[in-house]
């Protein structure tokens, strides 16, 4: 089964980026978690991207936050999926700095872009990329899918029975 | 080699998602086409999303603009990773509408969303999903990329040379 | 007299929309409550909307927040009137989101959008569509119109009593 | 059968507003159609506004662009349900402020926003209000819904056989 | 010596626009202080706004949150100059709503707008307009700049003695 | 009767402002129109505002593109009221930097901020101004709104002989 | 060693501004703190600004919120390079308006933007300025590259670490 | 004399960037120009970055559109201070995407943002940070700035002589 690398710009993003962690490991992905920081450790961002293809990497998350380049510069330097978490940080302009650094990548470089802070997604799309070639995790997705339509069905249910009593 | 499904909201959509269609041809990967409103063909979206996984198809592209309801509807009834482009359509809010619909997914279903107009980019994302497992589509991917730099290589060329003249 | 459908999302949204279930049995307004999720419970998305009309409801008010797809796609589905009401959620990027994907439907498929979690608004839009066909709820709309009023006038009135004091 | 009145608050906002007008002459839905203008002919505002119930009409439609106050200063006078079509006038900033001027209403006067120059829309929605208690305008609706679906499906298949020739 | 009449939509605008009635008060300058709904007392608007030139006053600030009409509806209907202060409420769009649907009126009707909350340089611009034809009233203002400036120089000595010691 | 002072940053703002210009004129208003840059002739700034209101100037009018800090400069140095115009120049970012740069002045130091482009209104609010004090102006305001009602009827009257044709 | 000046609009503005004196002080450069304010010192502002690089000072560095002047105004005055600091101030749109009204500076008048509420790199933008000519600086700034990579790594370690135990 | 790179994202961005060029050629100051991309060429990236002020450099201009980590990455590598100039590109969301991942920088690694497409101003600015230690090019900063001044002067002149005639 494959392997996911969650990296992320600064360990004050660990809290949001946990989610994705959280939400492989339930999925029995193996998860290579580090800091990396593209305006603070670029050659270690370098290195790191480079290489990840050839060592069983299979789909790269990166979280970062303001003017976010990390998951760009991955997507530059290595020929794997890249999911871009954009991060709410301090002094973010609302998110939309952040947001909009990794959506609005220029012809030929893509990240998955997901919502604000939504690093528990990056986790799920990281599965489901894996599992578009695995069925063994196609399966659990669709396991997992049906867990959230019982949720919803059990609250939609307390509902009426609250209002029932 | 993997199937990916292109689909879009109207076929006004299809300029912006013939660049999709093209850079994954340039891969030689096999591309499924078809009109699927959300809005309008809700049955077929039901249809075409529950059954897609089942009929070798590995990443499904959604377009659509405005309130871009497509990307996200097909990710919640498919197990398959769904990438979302948003069109800047006519009566958009300057794209942040279709932009805003599509990446702001709630958690548990995610859409890997590209810049606005992005469907060269969710071409190569597509392929780099095929590529994270499949070893022959990886190393045209790393090709592609040597493309880009030359490309980016000849014109700072010929920028010297036309100064130096 | 008419019934009114109101659903959500989640039930993190009920705190929102009881001011629609409250102004609506103001009314005198009958009242049906759901939990159906666009993205984790599709099928009764299309089994309630689909059939609707048929049980008696004339208006359906539909909650959600963040890429809200749930007013949308019950309006594609039910013949009837569907007023939305963007929920602000956690992660939203200043209720923006869901704002837009409410309002900017595409032309053939209307919500009629109220404001940011404007859900009491919401049961007095459903008790006015109610009221255009019948004359009985007209009038209460006219009366609590002049109730809005006389609060305005009272407070005005303490406004002035309070710097003549 | 109802009578819906379209109203704006210039001629200019009239190649907008003609699409109401046109799609509710389509279900065979009477129109009354006149210039009422929030900021110039207060005056007229409140007399059609104070008097629309008692003449037969069931809905009203206003367009207005910039600061456009006339949706909601109708929906202050009259106990009918009031759509408000935000029109991208000349000098808006985007239109954003005509969105945010009809949205945004506060609690007790809600308008039924539709999208950005979304004239068409709010004439499908003025019907709909009339068929939630009319068997015969609900029925149109659901014919009208049949024609959107039709018409994707001819576009899928149109592009079906251009790829297939 | 002139008299200015400070409105607002509810008594909830008051903590923001009693900071335009006290700068007046310092002026010297009477003020009449209303609520004046535009959506929930349009009659006590219109009376309002037709007849406050016949008694006297000479400028009109009034403070709206949301939908803000209020400012725009005086303005259509009263000669005089008319500031709009958007104030920001519960459930705005951070403010962007009554901003925009005060700022931006169609080319006919001005309202002369200040900073979101900005009910203090409401109070100014009164005064100066005021000021613009009363010598009397505009010395005040020259003197209340002159204190502006001592404030900030003493602001700034402050500074320069706490690193001197 | 007073006079007004139209200034602007550059003669390229001139298309814009002179709507202004042209309405004062229509009011039998004196104006006196200048280039004054707060950027590139910051002395003639502070010439200007210092001396206007020695000069019978009763209210200035002040249009500015980009980072506008004409009109609040001006303020800082005048005691008069100062009208503030956000014009859209080249590479605005869709006008929100001007209207930001006008309208959010701190607390003692007000710009009577009008639309994007809105010169024409500042022409009528400087109008209003000296009407306020001056019973012959704020008649012919009375009047000019006069003028605006039966523009709209004349518009709704055409409407209707068009279609009863 | 060069010398930087400090200035901001208001001592509210201090805890902002004082990460900027900070880091300058760790570079062992010269820092003149000030208070000018654009709105109510504009005599000071002239003054400081024409005379500045006549005294020794090689960059100025100016934070304001709001409706944010200063930087700009010192620009227009000044030949040295401005580092404009926009301060999220109270009342303000969400920064908005003290980043564009610094940022959109017309052509012929730049500032050196940089982050809201970025004193910090403003400081450290500055001593990058006096190490373009300054060997001695240039290396401190080598020094100082190289400790934020180290404080990376180190996250990174302590994360394994936690991981490993 | 000092020396600047203006090294740019794409060929594309030339038409922009020219002006940075030619303002420099005007202050006699040696440019090097060179096309560098951030994304394509990220080694071109790190080896231009890493030895630019090994070899004379003293300024860098970086320019890019859409998500643009040009001139981010540079200063992430580099010690001298660097100037980013947003490009409006094709498919960008209104400039909004290149001005936020340019400007919002994280604390420790500053770029010194101008206007969205403000390239001439980039060249000023380079030239002003030259001329922080250069007195030569002060004084020529000096003179520029007198030409704007005459400019305006001039213009003013010409309009008032224009109303004369």
């Amino acid at each position: 089964m494959g392997k996911v690398a969650v990296i992320m710009g600064s360990t004050s993003d660990m809290p949001v980026m946990q989610e994705a962690i959280d939400i492989l490991k339930g999925f029995d992905i193996e998860v290579e978690v580090d800091i990396v920081s593209a305006h603070r450790t670029p050659e270690k961002l370098f290195e790191f991207s480079k290489t990840a293809h050839e060592k069983g990497i299979q789909v790269i998350i990166a979280g970062a936050g303001g003017a976010a380049h990390l998951p760009g510069m991955v997507a530059s330097l290595s020929p794997l999926p890249v999911i871009g978490v954009p991060v709410k940080s301090r002094n973010s302009i609302d998110g939309w700095d952040s947001v909009l650094s990794i959506l609005q990548m220029p012809g030929g470089v893509p990240v998955a872009t997901v919502a604000l802070d939504g690093a528990k997604n990056a986790g799920i799309l990281a599965a489901q990329i894996i599992g578009s070639s695995d069925k063994c995790v196609l399966d659990k997705i669709l396991v997992y899918k049906e867990g959230l339509k019982t949720k919803v069905i059990e609250g939609a249910k307390s509902l009426k029975n609250k209002k029932d009593r």
